[in-house]
């Protein structure tokens, strides 16, 4: 950490910060530069120590030098991470696929639709059973009904379920289902239930908040990760930025990024991340070029009669023809989907 | 709503819609442009209705006319909403001043703190109890100790308490200790607690989340609301953006342009909206100036002690200042402090 | 255009607002809704109109239906251009790549570049001999004498020269030398210089500042085509948001958006769109999966010492990976590079 | 400037960097901590220096400790500048008030504004002649004529003329019929346009791009001062963020943030920063609360038959409104508009 003085800042101000970090159990050694004085502190901790740091008298500003997370972080284990959850391997070379609805909505609904997808080359079922909408006159999913639906499209595909939990209370119920534990971007920072999937033995998939940083994205992997639960993929889904012409903007860089700065998989849902069915294959493809480890697909058999987010869900040929492009773009970097 | 076709769409294509229109209940009213045809909906109900038309054959894109929020909305009550719990009133020609550490440290240290904020001016106590943190390593509050130790300076100062709650399953207990409960930025779609507060007789202060839009702010108080809930104060607090010279970015349309949708009264947080405490007496000053009902200011003794946010806390003499600043622009406008 | 008026407007509003809309030659059709009245505005012409009826008394928003661009879009020209511009041919099929370093900084150094750059793939050669800096104190660049040493290096290669100008006053200098000119993201909205190169028979790369809308894009595209001059490429290279592990958020959706809203070639920079070289090669292929009808790329024989932009560009055997990869990725497309 | 390694970097590659530091004039001090080794770069020059380190092997980032500006900081001059044109006194304690329409539409309407808005309290004229439009089917402006229009008013008023100058070969024109050449925000990174006004006598308000970093807008002031014109006002017009409802996001903490850092006055546009009329008189008034050293505010006579930006322009009433608050606003601070 660089503790930088301000401009002016008196031999007491910097004697006094010297003391301060010291104080933090941490080696201080100052530089004098022309215009101003900055303070090295050697050996740094916690967050909290920045923090306590900035509000020092005489202090411009705080610069940290090492990650704040430590499980999620390649510094501490290189090789990728590969998650398996049934039918789905995602990471260390493997490309998954989560297909399917957003609601499920019935019985014959998401059987049908697993079959499809599974046709088509998905490895894993999405169905959403407890939905959180923006609005409280929104449908809320079928709960305990749909999960039971999901369960019996893996009995008839056998794919592995891939299905949202909410809220602390309903882990246990979700993770009876499911095969993987997703957290939608509204929760990536609900600690409570972080922690809740994190004592569980199902894999999660963590979907990345779109006002979250890398950093913050990496710290709710390490809630997780922190309570012994290891099989973490990590999605990007699109931010918030001044852009209207998709509903989130796609920053495809976070797949390299992440894989530079974290062993865990990268998913990328180019469904959410642009908001409109015409625009999901080309992101598709573009997802798979830029590295992810896997993708997390929309798709309905009738996205006109969706009960939720039809505007953009492929249907089962749109599907497969998107399959087909990551397929000969995934080969053409010597993967395999 | 306004369904837009693309221009090109065949007749097929707007009498199919027509008939979708038609099918979801409501008035079809076909308008034929110079280039293109659009279809007016009239009597729309729910926000799926948008989707479901969204991915229909032929469509450019549909516009929503109404408002999907309806309690909260002044269309519906006109006359302002104050909120009163305890030695607080928000709103409705009333400022409310809630100001404190951002956690309960310790008893000594919440009291003191209650004492000198309530001198100044302050007509409620803050204080956090159960931390949301964004590292796991970060300090997460005293937990019930600290709404033990909450209660205690209610009970030397009269001042209300407003803490945070974090999870469905604490709300019984914090409500039992606390004035307002405090639903974080981070958790303003965290559906099930908006539902657990709503449930609940205590006035709830909502916080806008970094990336959300006004109306899924307003959606999220519809939550509250739609539980019997009235008691609902909203929180400017800041908005993710390209600006790193503040921690947020702190957008005070917000408060005239919330006053001109909403009853609800409208609060600003210039601590964690700019992140520094150099930039907070301004924009408490400039808040009031904007019409905001009131204010939430992170004070502490010792900012440079504190357990959390030092950087933006105010120090109790210039709390002090603050305040006299922000009486005199309320006497400016009429009002007062 | 659509003028949605607010609750309980007036019928008198109403009526003035209809007289409004005809008065600006325009026909209306009045929309009585379950609880708003809008009013069809068809047949409109220009910007200005909904401007001037936003104003109107008891008026809620007024909601365009059609594109204000009109030459740059696929609705009046619906077959794709191609740029041809020397060697380098943009569009329609035609995948080129610009490659070359920040700035022109000797004879030597651009030449070397481009012979090494051509040997790799590229058909067109990049280099900046007027340099926008952010910072007076910056590097300018070498002006009519970097000009000259571009043009030295198209003869030595053959390689088309793409170089930015930027101010009116250069136009017919820059564009004695250069067979492209390049508008850079500063001066998207610089409409003099937009006419001055529209008024020239060079092709134009025309980059989108980094808080453009697609929309602002293509009226800037617009400026030029409407001189005449058809010849115009369009470049993603990246918006401000809120990320800050990158120097500019890359939104590679912009091209399949793009591609169906205008029939001009798409370009991305994937060396400014990131910032950091290590994510330029992974940039580039998902570029290409999304369909991009070209690359600009930063390339240097020695990034390190580089005048400007080192830690975004590629060096020699970097950019031939890239390119081995992009090759593949286009072929797995059905396209050559 | 602070080079900090790679955890894992070489002591070759450390011993590379500290030599790279020297070449550079700068003195190297290496600290070696528990996980990383950084090297204090002292004596820093130049904004390159920071790119050429940065794209070094084992190089993980380099944090710059000195602000890139000189002649805008108030490390420099620390005293406040106080501009004066004509009639316009703005900074060092006095506030500057200018409003006028959006463009000069004929020499009555400018002259009957001038003499309205002149008894409300401004204390200088706006109006363009010159307009930068997103689109070329927009107004343009009346140009010279303009110009002759606003010099009638100033002739009739006494009130100092405002106006924009969009390129370079129009300054000398402009520079002769107005007091202050205004820089729109489309233009603050057009640096022959900044060097072309830093040559006249003409004081110079410096709008921040919709996406421009604060020390890009002090680095474009710096292109200004740094010809030798010192009368500069940076005006503060919103930025580009999510948010829909106002047509831009107006982050009035800029306004403490900038007098911390440097010695121009500040002004704010609220007009722009909002878009919306109803929204301009409560952010004026908070922009004097936040310590802002003047406005620039759009009024119009008859706002809906505006030939531009009538949706964000006050009437004469409003105006007069709008100056009464903000007086009482400042004399709650001490100061006197």
């Amino acid at each position: 950490m660089i503790v930088v003085m301000e401009k002016g800042a008196t031999k007491e101000q910097v004697e006094h910060m010297v003391q301060r970090v010291e104080s933090l159990g941490l080696k201080a050694q100052t530089i004098v530069g022309a215009e101003r004085t900055v303070i090295a502190a050697i050996g740094e901790k916690r967050p909290e120590t920045r923090q306590s740091l900035e509000s020092g008298p005489g202090v411009a500003e705080v610069v940290p030098i090492l990650a704040p997370y430590k499980r999620a972080s390649r510094e501490v284990k290189p090789e990728p991470t590969q998650v398996v959850a049934g039918s789905l391997r995602m990471g260390a070379g493997a490309i998954g696929i989560i297909a399917g609805p957003c609601s499920v909505e019935s019985l014959d609904q998401i059987v049908t639709t697993a079959r499809a997808v599974k046709a088509a080359g998905a490895t894993a079922l999405r169905g959403g059973a407890f939905k959180p909408r923006t609005s409280p006159y929104s449908f809320q999913g079928l709960k305990e009904t749909g999960l039971k639906h999901l369960a019996a499209a893996r009995e008839a595909t056998g794919l592995a379920v891939v299905t949202e939990v909410i809220s602390p209370e309903d882990v246990e119920l979700v993770a009876h289902y499911a095969d993987v534990l997703q957290i939608g971007a509204r929760n990536m920072q609900n600690y409570r239930l972080l922690e809740a999937v994190g004592h569980t033995k199902r894999a999660v998939l963590l979907k990345r908040g779109p006002a979250a940083t890398m950093e913050e994205l990496l710290l709710a992997a390490e809630y997780i990760l922190n309570e012994g639960n290891t099989q973490v993929m990590l999605c990007e889904r699109g931010i918030r930025t001044f852009e209207a012409h998709t509903r989130f903007t796609l920053p495809l860089a976070s797949v390299p990024y992440l894989h530079h700065k974290t062993h865990l998989p990268i998913v990328v849902d180019p469904s959410h991340g642009t908001g409109h069915t015409y625009l999901v294959p080309e992101m598709a493809a573009a997802a798979i070029a830029a590295g992810a480890d896997g993708l997390i697909l929309e798709v309905h058999p009738d996205p006109e009669k969706a009960m939720s987010d039809g505007y953009q869900s492929l249907n089962i040929p749109q599907f497969q023809a998107t399959m087909d492009v990551c397929r000969r773009v995934a080969a053409a970097l010597g993967k395999t989907i």
